[in-house]
């Protein structure tokens, strides 16, 4: 079964990863697709943030991340994807994604939506976290997979963001 | 009694339509009131989005639709209201209704919100997803009242958003 | 338009109180239930707490209060209300009542819960807290009707609860 | 891949049967465990309650339904279950499940709980309000599978309750 | 300044000695007060739960382990403490603890309660956990001090609970 | 010990000071950080905000009002605060909070934030608020310290807005 991980992964995160590696265990294949939202031009580009989830994904086989425009349930159509899968860290978090789950059911019915909750040391993670740190140059290490945690420093020091 | 149901209406939902088709059978007269944010601009103009209203409305006897630039409750009082009634969905929508509500009663003391549960149908629908939608292109038709289907789609073909 | 306000009343609360006259003030009728339920036992009779609510709401002409062992959905029906009004002190209060709402409209499809936001002053009180503190011997001045509060208070005294 | 869904169905809801039937298209096996706990008594006996399960589930070629006295994650383990599925109606639920989740997770690391977004039309529906709803002889048949609407309402008639 | 520590502490688990600890770091004194509620009988005697967090606190040398029947804030002003603390793990939680608070401040208005975020590790730990694992015989290591869990271990084999 | 009081004041509220008062209450000092958001303009500039806040907390003795540009935790090590405090008016604040908190505690960990319930007369307000209050020239006087209600109002004449 293929199931598909979308976000905006502006930057990818422990939390994001925490994701991937337990659905990598659940499903045959995990597609991890950075949606592209013309409205929020957010922090790194899209080709940014596709190259970081690739090297912080590089290590599990059943991983492929891609970027996309357009509609969720679309994308898993294309992608033959049946399973949807959100981490979830709150009641907050699970509102919203109750109700992007059920908007994708009505786009695609036979798409399920599975909200995994997140472990409790990546609760408290989310990018918007990551980059405020970032931002005025904290330590990031304990949020984003190593591998990366250079690319987002330059990418601050590049933007003086 | 008069009931005012404001909100932003960008673009009319099968969700605000439910709540004013119940609010109509409870009142004498129920006022949709297009409320205009000077901070936040909109997918729709105000005008379309009264317009779109009034065809959505068309068919029922005690709606009155108006745009509004101020206070909800500076509204309220000039309109002769008494109840102020707001569609809510979940736990986090009623929150945010319930500090308004506070406020407009500080406001305007005899002022009173009644929220009103959507139905389960409409639960997932908001403006925000039907722009979403239909900025990609997607099908919105379980979204929107079928009058103002067109108008939606010709919007969003114009403005290539 | 007549407006049905269930509960178990166990004791009546200044948060009740507020809750009726306000809906005294939007609704022709306002019909307070007791309702009975099987399974709870409750502190005070159902006697007791009608005739608590009677004294408490004889100022007001439109209030009515009644006992009920049933559904409410039936109650209504036979009441001939079309209206159902329940107080909110918070997000977790309004996740229970919109579950309800929803049974109550598949029971009787015209049937509308109205919810209305606690004030602020009479958030906190509800029949358990006033029972706690009655039941330890403390104040409870603060948080029911003065005519109600010797009622009360002996209820403690006699049961030594 | 086994997936457990775990419950006390005292009676089976059309919102479990929803649960069910998802779970049985996106995986090899669901099993259906009543969870036996000594400190609930419940008001249909764990043998009624598999009976009617295994009337209910008859029909879908993937389901088994057990009894089991002990812990969630002890049940997996021996059922060689990497999954536990749960159904979610709200932020409340959803809080409640997170942390089942957590604990079960200390429990047995490999464990993965995932949360299903109830589907809109059943997120009214719970156990409690089936059971209150037949106590006073009220019409339940839009809450549980039409197979076991006769089991239920004997169970009512005959205990009293 | 003296800081209370009010619950039920049934029995005392890692989440509230987490609590404990942050709070014997921040105050003078820290009075950890197991309340006597009537109406519920509890798993562990009052004496037993005394006697676990005695030991549980041994080595904190602030902290003082108390027994009160009656309310809290009566508790509070015999102590001379001007703060309450409260551990939260969630939203739902919160809003217990917010009423709580609020129905505090009217009983006694200089009294503060403060809630302090439990640490991630400790999210997943309530005492009727421990409970419902003990009394299946299931591992509580990882939710409980080590030097009662003996003691619980004790009381599940002795009731057969 | 040293209180942080760290947010955006965008103006000062009602609501703020009264978090203001009732910690100076409780710690030897209370720092109040109007925090410099790179990313978000704001209504009044740092300078105003600041300024705003001198005026309205010049009456207690031991509150010091400051401006930084940096991370929360950063503040607190270079002050030598060992506690940070946030008013919560309701569940959805509370979440935001507590995934604050424990990012906090990520970065400093002897950082403790301690989460104080709003007075319920002042759960209903909020900056932004005030700031669509005054927007439309509404009276905001219930809302705001007296002492700057006329700085507040002048932004907003002066600006247009």
């Amino acid at each position: 079964m293929i199931c598909l991980y979308p976000g905006s992964f502006d930057p990818v995160t422990n939390g994001h990863m925490d994701i991937i590696l337990r659905a990598s265990a659940l499903f045959d294949e995990v597609i991890v697709a950075v949606m592209v939202n013309a409205n929020k031009h957010g922090t790194f580009s899209i080709a940014q943030r596709v190259e970081m989830l690739k090297t912080a994904c590089s290590g599990i086989s059943n991983v492929r991340v891609i970027e996309f425009a357009g509609l969720t349930a679309e994308l898993a159509r294309k992608m033959d994807a049946r399973v949807l899968i959100r981490g979830v860290r709150g009641a907050s978090d699970v509102e919203n994604e109750m109700m992007m789950a059920r908007a994708n059911r009505v786009l695609m019915p036979q798409l399920e939506t599975l909200l995994l909750p997140a472990s409790p040391e990546h609760e408290t993670i989310s990018s918007s976290l990551v980059r405020e740190i970032a931002g005025f140059g904290g330590d990031i290490s304990a949020f984003v997979p190593e591998c990366v945690l250079k690319d987002i420093r330059k990418g601050y020091n590049k933007s003086g963001n």
